[in-house]
């Protein structure tokens, strides 16, 4: 799947992704099994989260206190990107998530969604890759 | 599966579920594959850690730092929950693990378990979701 | 896969083993699945990053920012490993990563690849397990 996002600003460009990815399930015709998702990039992540307002700005404050912006970064100082700590950030929440589906249903709870984080300092075209195996 | 936990207290409720695991492999009658371990709801986690008494408060040292709960949530001046901090605990660490397994043993080091964290700030009733793909 | 495994010095000993994954990717026979990634021991770790020397060094800036060596640590306390942090730091990072592949080739984006770290404090043998499934 593709989609655009926003680079960083006040707020992390955070995307529900959940059913998007409960349909591509669905659509594989498999009953029981499990779905990776995958960032195909190394300044975006992959969360579960209680995909709500409060909890997108707090997810923003843990990587800011964590993570900052705005120490030096040796990645910066040779590619001049500006973007060290999306990096850094990407590897620590991971570009991977893998989640059970049991009659054609995502194995959620019930105040439990898939999102996509973008890290990144600039708009990007993203490309998330699924891959469904089961029975 | 599914069990009960007790909610923050001075220490973490952190569980080894390493031989549920295994034996819910063995039981599966598969040979080689992998066992994705998946906690349904927000508020746990998942990882794999030299389960000792030392390092479970080590773990709960490290998230008190870098997830503190005595900082304002988003999250909590919406919803009252008293949980911020273990929504974005959980994210950090993560809702699932995929371990692979050979002639129906799981490939863990000698010292390394399989841990489910129990993140929320009360008891809850928590289900686990196994799924078993291989041959 | 094995390989020895210098300790953490000035640097972290980072290796880029994506060539290996996506080998084994090749010589399994299989088009398309996903590539599960698993350290067999609790004091290494996996992530995708864009490997390169600058944030090789970031990396271990955070790492040593968020879960320093020189603080105590309840596990050295008991087991006298001087490795507590290094423990704290593989369950953070994690241990276990599932990348997709498709026309046998691995989904990765252009500048990300898959690291294993080295986080203990002295010279390894790592054994890596990779299990491939599809079709």
């Amino acid at each position: 799947m593709q989609f655009s996002t926003l680079g960083e600003r006040d707020s992390l460009d955070t995307r529900d992704i959940t059913g998007d990815v409960a349909e591509a399930v669905r659509a594989s015709g498999l009953s029981d099994g499990i779905v990776t998702v995958f960032v195909a990039g190394s300044t975006g992540a992959l969360a579960t989260v209680e995909f709500e307002g409060g909890l997108k700005k707090d997810l923003k404050a843990m990587l800011d206190r964590l993570v900052p912006r705005a120490i030096p970064y040796a990645h910066d100082e040779a590619w001049h990107d500006g973007n060290g700590h999306s990096h850094i950030r990407a590897s620590l929440l991971g570009a991977s998530l893998t989640v059970p589906f049991n009659d054609k249903r995502l194995a959620l709870g019930t105040w439990q969604q898939i999102a996509f984080i973008e890290l990144d300092v600039h708009s990007r075209k993203r490309e998330l890759v699924l891959q469904i195996i089961g029975e």
